[in-house]
């Protein structure tokens, strides 16, 4: 399924080219948001900011990322919204000045106090120019009453709750943090020799595959509640915990990123994406089995929507093999890579067309066979249901579906971009599997349980995590605030 | 000669399309500012922003123009620099969000307390996002500790000093600002029946032009230090002094908007533009007339440097012939309209192209004759030595110089974008006039003296007005800050 | 009054930096199209062609230019519309391959024996890629049976009939044309010591103030009925007829160049076209005088619609003055430099405005006098009529139209854009002055007597021209074909 | 990998909103060109032309479409270079005007005796504006002496030699044709009730997906030789063949559409795509096996070069296993779908970075594993030779290589754009397996045999196709010109 989620970060530090650098790094994050981008590259004590609407490529030009340069640098990719173009005073980096100096800075996640800060300050005089929760971070720096302008930054994030990896740049030097539940991923890399004179570079980015891209080596991740603050002559590290909250349930690192968000040659959480993956498609496949199917009678095919489910099916196939139901792994939908943003909504005659040009059903993969589809959730249920059609056109005999994770019947505040409580085909159902499957027309519908999805995630992950799984269970780790919270964030 | 201001700034209130009419207003005052423009509108309590880099009619597309659509609007053009792009940040109106709303503002000046406000507040904890004057109005207003909308505005504008015409849009009202001193101008004007549902809607410009291009009737100047709110039931005036400054020497409003910025069908200061400038150059006539002619010999020709001394050019003929001196009042050079920012620069050897393409001289007229070319002003003389070079060429037997204005020896600080001090013709050769037409290498040179400038101004325009002339006497009507000042501007 | 011509034409031969050179010519010619603008340059023996809509500088980035580069280049302006975009084939220069190499050609004029000459050619299988006139240029050279490149233009010429100024770039050398009758401009200059090693490079223009922006020395016109080949070592000319015309009028050469088309600043048939305007001016004031006014009246103003007027205006008042009758010359109108082609349409209840932008009135010029208003042609009259109301609007006590040019009562088939016969505003009253003095709502309107045009423009001229006048007269020098003309030209 | 082939076609016969199902049917074939697109609608006798460079969905706006309309369009997807922009010019579908009225056509294929018929219209006379063979079947029809319309283009087929699909649309039919060799493949489908009056529309198409797209039946092939007209009420069908060359091979179908041209969804030349590449996979396991492994060891894994070797690799695991090989399917490098044309050229220092940015290695799949990557070919041997580096450098232990069809060894001259003989890799090496092993760095390169390719693809599609093998053979199907042949390709 696509979801949507709010962007990826990243950033470099005393590296020769710093905007080509961010550049490959912004390019291997694309997938974590596609409506926009910025960077800001630091030049001596020149601050110089670039954002655009697009894809990286199309907002970067070789003269824009020459012209930025820099020694140091952050980037951000910002999720895509279906509606109309969102103004470029809310794209990340910020880069503001204050008494201090420059302040650039770029933030993944959602902070669940925004509306109690946003009144704090406005109380006090300030001017916001977005309904950015990620603003907020700069009125709590540039309002902290310490001198030194780490403490600042500190006092900053003691007071912000919710989800946040934030990467910062300011003329003196470059800080990661990531918040004390370490909702959203934050990884650090090396780059050998790469910076002035021959020293070590570093990189800091939302996950492993943008480190790959610019040859940095992975260091670690970036803890939860640890601040990160590297200058050109020292590497510091530091924790903090909220001022307010007490940190209930440990650590609570979001489980969606490896049922979706993160791209699978990505190491989350300090894990292999595709590995956890796979597992979660054995794990479905004990769960849900392939049907079995009588002596004579074609074997079963195994597809996945494609391509986030992939591996999961993988794992799905291979397990089922083991289990002793012999099937076939293939791929039942052709995708079209060519259609994306731009392509034209189709006319009121032609509906589900964009369905159809991106996903292609083959007829020869399909026809006359048991086919289980394996996908990696439902959102809304409507493009399921349409792709669903699309096998039984190409002549599937039986259509099953299976879901590597369990029903989504909450919204998430932390920084993923789910339709409205409302709006959640799983929630529209209240857990009526049957119900669900009637209304999607197939043969058969298996969701991954709870324990199932935890089970599977910790044994392929090793033990040390405790994951956030509000979406599926509706306990969310940290509060949220009342009222106002998702007009916020609708806003964006 | 070619000056750069700083801006134009226009807004409606209660008026049907508001946006579109705005487009209109800011297309009249676009020779204030070609670098960009923006339009803030205020549907309901909801406000756009639309702002780019170049004309209004390259800006704004039919599209953006509707989607503005609503019934209040403010616009903004911005003086055209010759360097990079600036980046949008910087563009006015400014639009923000603070405690009592929406606050949007488009000013044209220049701060000179624009440090001090700075640093001020920047020690309480203020980001800025651009190095622009105006958007200190926006803290001083937030910041103010008054609780009514209205009089946190009047308090930010007694402590503002320098030049400031200034239109603010909230959710409430529209206010219309100018500074106790008056340098720049602002005037009002009424739309008859073209509010809702019948009722007066009103416009305030930089200037008469832009009333004219949407049909509104002039009704009167704002006054130095006078704020006035116009809300959905009443219009209330009001005036103010600063602080901090006495108000030593009456107003001074900017003499230079008669001799080069306005356009001439503009009212500015409440007199016509072409009745001064025809003074101007009558007064010019009589202290440098047109060099005496021989008996058989052609008359001399009088040209202007196209366009903006062609009215001063007119007066100073029409005085000449009325002296006995007869002579032809004709055009020297024919201006290309098509030579605008996109033409591309010359290469080495074909220097001196760009000025050629835009002032071709027009050989017929210039042939065997006495020349007396008339110019507003002088600024760097370069442009100036070209033409006269390219005036011989074509056959000129002498070439006299006529300036209608006294020579610019120091910068202006209150919104006009002058080179510095050391960059000004007349302040490198200290006043020596043989020396400047050695120089340009011309038969004489003539600028009109400072007493006939005030003189023939104040004659024209009544004896109601005192002026500022800053940039020939460098006496500065508002004091100017010690540093840093001009950095700042020069950061624009 | 605002007409519409197809094109100027420009072409260099062997001159360093070629495409830039032309630029240049380009933009000097860009009055005579504003559509689009296309340049063909030629490095050794390869062509390159860039073509596109809108204004020359736009339609040229630095990077085009220099890509282009070349020793050899011809370039077109073409006119502008008021409908959709054209599509780009169908703009000049059309550059070729036939079997004695590349072909380039650009042309200003319209042929008019088009329809014959296109039947003719589809009978022998040929494609057309276009509706345009100057394509069949291409087909008969290419279908000539001449064995030399030279003799197959040659022959070409002599089969093409009506209006034509053509340059040509062939792999061999360069080549300009103009028809027998001469009906459009066409000039020749020398760039000295501009060539490959010092040689002299030459060019060709439609007018000569393209010649001035490439700094290039006027040496003399192309003749009507002559042909200039021009290769690496030699200079040749020769003269041509049409093959079947007979030659009945001598030359025919559009009058009209002198009333409106060509810039103030060029040379056109040999003469400075400020020269015969002014004289185009004073024979309007003996044939229309200025009215008389009586004692203690202010003096009558006199006023061009700029800029076309203004200098048939000049003639005007000083010819008035000669005369006893006393006036003021002055500009009545400010002319907004900034309005063009992207400004938006008004929407109905503020229509006219576009006129208004454009055309400013000025108040303190026009109130309570007599206006006299110069105008050198009126097409369909509706924007002199919206005019005429501004100056009333503006405190007018009585408005006078003068015309430099007789009535137009005919369209023009050689090159020139008038709407139909029927739109014509003269042809619609059938010479009716008083009529149209009513329906324009002025106090009195006065056109220019033919008999006085062409003495004035002789006299002006020497006298070894004769003119073309069929759009005051009817009077076709060229036979026109009866069917398909027109439609084929409004397919353009 | 990556190759680069000349053009999809389209077209549709009276469908209502025929230009948006021609969008729709060229989103779909958008993988056999991305240089540029074109479109060419036809409503009643007008033809509308729109071309641009770039994807369908870039080059078409929702207005360009909507303005397009139409009963009946063709469009062309055209290949992309690597070099600079290609001018518009030489862009199909072309559209030109003769004799008979308009005639618009797309081509998807090589002309064989391109050179002697260009040649031959040179000579008389012709203009060409491209030089591109499509060009000639213009002049072929319009120089046809036949009398029908039909009759001119059937004459003009018989005179081509070589690779053509063409579509053609005139005033009067829709008209689809394929060279009697049927290199390259086209097919028919039909619209039911989609057409005016609820009659059939139909459509054709390079491949089966677009018709899927536009949600048409697959009616059949065109067959080779076979020109099919469509008009109101009929569909008439005729074949031909070539008037000078024998067909003494029979039909010469590129079997290089089943190695990795073609869509997988589509059926080509009758057969469905994936089910011959699968079957390639098998075959290849048969000839190539996985290296057996000792006991104890890792199982080896499977992995494809994605997405073109995604089939061929799971019929090769498919068949190993089956062989009693076991070993693993995955992927083994994440392929960036955002890295396209627009990606920024890396530095020097940062080479093969976008090699790494569109092909990361997925370390957790590839370490300490026997690695064996199946690809469908090899060109030029470079990336290949960096996707192994990468695979050791992310910890295989083992990489075999496996090419699911021969070692290419010469050019195409029917309409694949493979680079000259000299850079082919597998001509480098003249076939020495061991060596070319050697320079890959790989512990064991296999090639699928010509006859276990011929004999798989005949297997699985049945046995009425002969296949073009010349890429593999050198022997051509077709004599080839002997000179200027490959230049002429070249400027394309």
């Amino acid at each position: 399924m696509a979801y949507k989620e709010k962007c990826g970060v990243f950033g470099v530090y005393n590296v020769e080219k710093a905007a080509h650098t961010t550049y490959y790094g912004m390019v291997g994050l694309q997938h974590r948001g596609q409506e926009g981008a910025g960077l800001v590259s630091c030049n001596q004590s020149e601050f110089r900011l670039h954002r655009g609407h697009g894809l990286v490529t199309d907002v970067f030009t070789p003269d824009d990322v020459d012209s930025l340069g820099g020694i140091n640098a952050i980037g951000h990719t910002r999720y895509s919204t279906a509606g109309g173009k969102t103004q470029l005073e809310g794209f990340q980096p910020f880069c503001v000045h204050y008494r201090m100096g420059n302040l650039a800075l770029a933030h993944n996640g959602n902070l669940s106090n925004a509306t109690e800060l946003r009144a704090f300050f406005e109380n006090q005089g300030v001017l916001t120019q977005s309904t950015v929760d990620s603003e907020l971070f700069l009125h709590l720096i540039s309002h902290s009453k310490r001198s030194s302008q780490i403490d600042q930054i500190f006092d900053a994030m003691t007071q912000a709750e919710g989800a946040f990896s934030v990467i910062i740049l300011t003329d003196r030097f470059f800080c990661a943090v990531r918040d004390p539940n370490g909702f959203r991923p934050l990884c650090i890399g090396r780059l050998k020799g790469r910076g002035r004179d021959g020293t070590d570079g570093y990189c800091v980015a939302s996950e492993t595959c943008a480190l790959d891209l610019c040859k940095a080596e992975y260091v670690r991740d970036v803890e939860p509640g640890e601040m990160i603050i590297i200058d050109k002559k020292t590497v510091q590290t530091g924790t903090f915990s909220s001022l307010k909250l007490p940190q209930k349930f440990g650590t609570s690192q979001c489980i969606f990123e490896y049922v979706y968000f993160a791209r699978p040659d990505s190491r989350v959480f300090g894990e292999f994406v595709t590995k956890v993956r796979r597992e979660l498609g054995r794990q479905l496949a004990r769960e849900w089995p392939v049907p079995k199917v009588e002596e004579g009678e074609l074997l079963p095919v195994i597809i996945p929507i494609p391509e986030s489910a992939t591996h999961a099916t993988l794992g799905y196939h291979e397990e089922s093999v083991k289990m002793g139901r012999p099937c076939i792994f293939d791929f039942g939908f052709f995708r079209n890579p060519y259609v994306g943003r731009s392509f034209i909504s189709p006319s009121q005659e032609l509906r589900d067309l964009k369905v159809l040009c991106k996903f292609n059903p083959m007829e020869h993969t399909l026809k006359d066979r048991i086919v289980v589809v394996v996908d990696d959730s439902i959102v809304r249920g409507t493009t399921a249901r349409q792709l669903v059609k699309l096998l039984y056109a190409a002549g599937a005999k039986q259509v099953h579906v299976r879901i590597s994770s369990p029903p989504v019947t909450d919204p998430c505040f932390y920084g993923m971009d789910f339709p409205s409580k409302e709006e959640l085909f799983a929630n529209k159902y209240q857990g009526d599997i049957e119900a669900m499957a009637a209304w999607l027309q197939v043969d058969s519908l298996g969701y991954l349980t709870p324990e199932g999805l935890v089970e599977a995630a910790t044994r392929s992950s090793g033990t040390r995590h405790s994951f956030c799984r509000a979406c599926f269970t509706g306990v969310y780790p940290v509060p949220i605030e009342p009222t106002g919270r998702r007009d916020s964030s609708l806003d964006w």
